[in-house]
């Protein structure tokens, strides 16, 4: 019949579909099995590389130590930098153990290395470009939240002498007075995640050869414990009256300085990249010197309040908690204004030394 | 003089320091020169290593979804997956895109692939490391917690009785009164630490070839929103109130479970490496099908609890504070009740799932 004649068409149209596939399965089958061959090959060279860099490494610091200024030891340094037809050698070397940070958020067994010199560079142009654009909330953010909590402690919130004449007022006020706390809790979590991310993407930049020093990572551990802690605080606790001004004051400074802080970041960067020098991680100082001299004193003056700051809320805790016998309820002044302490005087050394390096330039 | 001689060989020693020196430095530079050719070289051989095998790659998807059981193709997939020479072959294609969550913290330009077999395996014992140390905590803190809580609440504190007697008995009371609230944000902190560690974790096995669904990754996210929503509770708010018990209790059975699961999990990553499957993070699911039969009803319970617990938690906040006119302020119990009616419902659906195609086999 006509429908077994179809039949017979779809069985040998099935039959050569099969062997089709079967053909096309064997031939990817023969090419991975060829792939996996080549890849344990590239497996035992890059260990092979692996330890003779090590090895090399090694001898290159040793020879920096007894003469840098050697034609061969600059060149040598040049080359492991980058110079050479292989770009970067950074990433070929067994990697240095993760930090403390990286090992209880990641692991130890995490790999964070890029080997490639422009995945590097893409890390750091990405860790400029988020810096910057976080900056602007930095900014925004407490510069609000000071204009609201200032008209709150001065009795009446800011529009609502336009919003009294309307029928809705009391609601408004109602709105208004809840949502402050909510405000200022995102305002912290914000702030939270800004410097867990700082300080993840630091600690990713190091192991991709930044020369970025310690401090500047470990003050974003501090800042976040900072967070941590006026996350924890009630809105309307002694401790939060105490601190939450002048925090909010300070972060609205710290803001602005930032901007400058990242355009001559930025600079450097670019500068870096376009005089073609080795490596783009590699510390380059003379070129950007003019930049810094805004900086330091800006810096100076924002360590210097952070200090005073921080001294006021202790000194107010020693007073009016701790003698009271609130001092264990009242803890987030305690530890608030420690921190703001400890991480002014931790800016201001790192600033200093960074400061001292750069002069004998 | 004696001392003029003295210098002479010094100038010479030194002159023979410096050749050697300069020796070495050559040695050094011509030794780094050649591997940063060979660097070039594995650059290279990767990329097309890359190009190939997503390719191939492809066409085996392609095939696997016209006949599975080819027997080609299922070497091939084998292959693939560890079998060959080369080990897991999944660290040398294109790698996916990053999450969201990845991009937020860590930047979309980072690499988290580790192409060997080894250091993948190692990546997944970590994980299941982590969560069994951390389990403890997780069973330990809302067990503390919930004793003192209840305590507190039925007006006394535990250990009260014998402490009354001591002549300290004031000071201890407020010691432990002021606590309580201390206690309860160092756990929330932890909790928010936990879950983003996880978070962080099981993205970077999937981007080494772990098969996790997206939801068990996803429901660590709304954790996190969760623990943030009550770092933010001030501990005396109704909010606080309504919620903390009911959530200390919760987590604590969650606790007792997790060490279940923990266990099937650890079991399950053995037998898979000790029967030799190709790859480590291949879903085999016959083997452990009996000690899942435990787990099955007391993941449904727990999510029935948590279900629960929510609904209760969102029917009071709109009977007491929403019509009371405090929903705003107390927007905690609205989000947290939210949460969790959330992730029981998303909870329940992954498991039936899992359970389904589990029972295919
Ligand atoms: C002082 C300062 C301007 C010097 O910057 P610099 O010229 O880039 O410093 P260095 O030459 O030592 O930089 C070495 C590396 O560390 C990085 N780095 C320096 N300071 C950094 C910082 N605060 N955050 C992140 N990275 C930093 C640089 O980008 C460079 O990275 P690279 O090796 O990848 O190219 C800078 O450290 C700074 O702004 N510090 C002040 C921060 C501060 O005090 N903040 C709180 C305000 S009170
Ligand atoms: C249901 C369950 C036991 C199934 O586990 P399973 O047998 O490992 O599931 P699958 O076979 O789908 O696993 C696939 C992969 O996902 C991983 N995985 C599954 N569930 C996971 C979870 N909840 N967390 C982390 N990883 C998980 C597995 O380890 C496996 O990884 P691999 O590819 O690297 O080997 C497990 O998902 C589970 O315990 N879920 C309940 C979680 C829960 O509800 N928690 C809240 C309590 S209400």
């Amino acid at each position: 019949s006509a429908e077994g004649g179809d039949d017979d068409d779809d069985d040998e149209f099935d039959e050569d579909r099969m062997t089709s596939l079967d053909e096309r399965a064997s031939k990817v089958e023969a090419k991975i099995k060829n792939i996996s061959g080549r890849v344990m090959h590239v497996n035992s060279t890059l260990e092979l590389l692996r330890s003779e860099l090590d090895e090399l490494k090694n001898e290159l610091k040793q020879l920096e130590k007894e003469d840098a200024t050697n034609e061969h030891v600059a060149n040598a340094r040049l080359v492991f930098d980058g110079a050479g037809p292989g770009g970067q050698l950074g990433g070929f070397v067994t990697p240095a153990k993760h930090s403390r940070f990286i090992k209880y958020l990641l692991g130890s067994a995490v790999n964070l290395v890029s080997r490639k010199t422009e995945e590097r560079m893409r890390l750091k142009e990405e860790y400029v470009n988020f810096r910057e654009t976080q900056t602007i909330s930095y900014f925004l953010f407490p510069l609000v939240l000071f204009i609201w909590y200032n008209s709150k402690h001065s009795g009446h919130f800011f529009l609502q002498s336009q919003i009294a004449a309307s029928k809705h007022s009391e609601f408004v006020e109602t709105v208004l007075t809840a949502s402050y706390p909510i405000a200022l809790q995102a305002y912290f979590s914000w702030l939270l995640y800004f410097y867990t991310s700082l300080g993840l993407r630091e600690n990713i930049l190091k192991a991709n050869g930044s020369n970025i020093r310690p401090w500047w990572i470990q003050h974003h551990y501090y800042s976040m414990a900072m967070a941590l802690c006026v996350l924890t605080m009630d809105v309307d606790s002694p401790s939060c009256v105490t601190f939450i001004g002048r925090f909010l004051f300070f972060t609205f400074c710290q803001g602005i300085v930032m901007f400058l802080q990242n355009r001559y970041q930025r600079f450097r960067m670019y500068t870096r990249v376009a005089i073609g020098k080795a490596s783009p991680m590699d510390v380059s100082a003379t070129e950007s010197g003019s930049r810094l001299k805004l900086l330091w004193p800006l810096l100076l003056t924002l360590q210097t309040m952070q200090l005073v700051f921080g001294c006021q809320v202790l000194l107010r805790w020693y007073k009016e908690f701790a003698r009271n016998g609130k001092g264990l309820s009242e803890w987030q002044a305690l530890v608030a204004g420690s921190l703001f302490v400890l991480m002014a005087l931790g800016n201001f050394n790192a600033t200093v030394m960074t400061f001292i390096r750069k002069r004998d330039y």
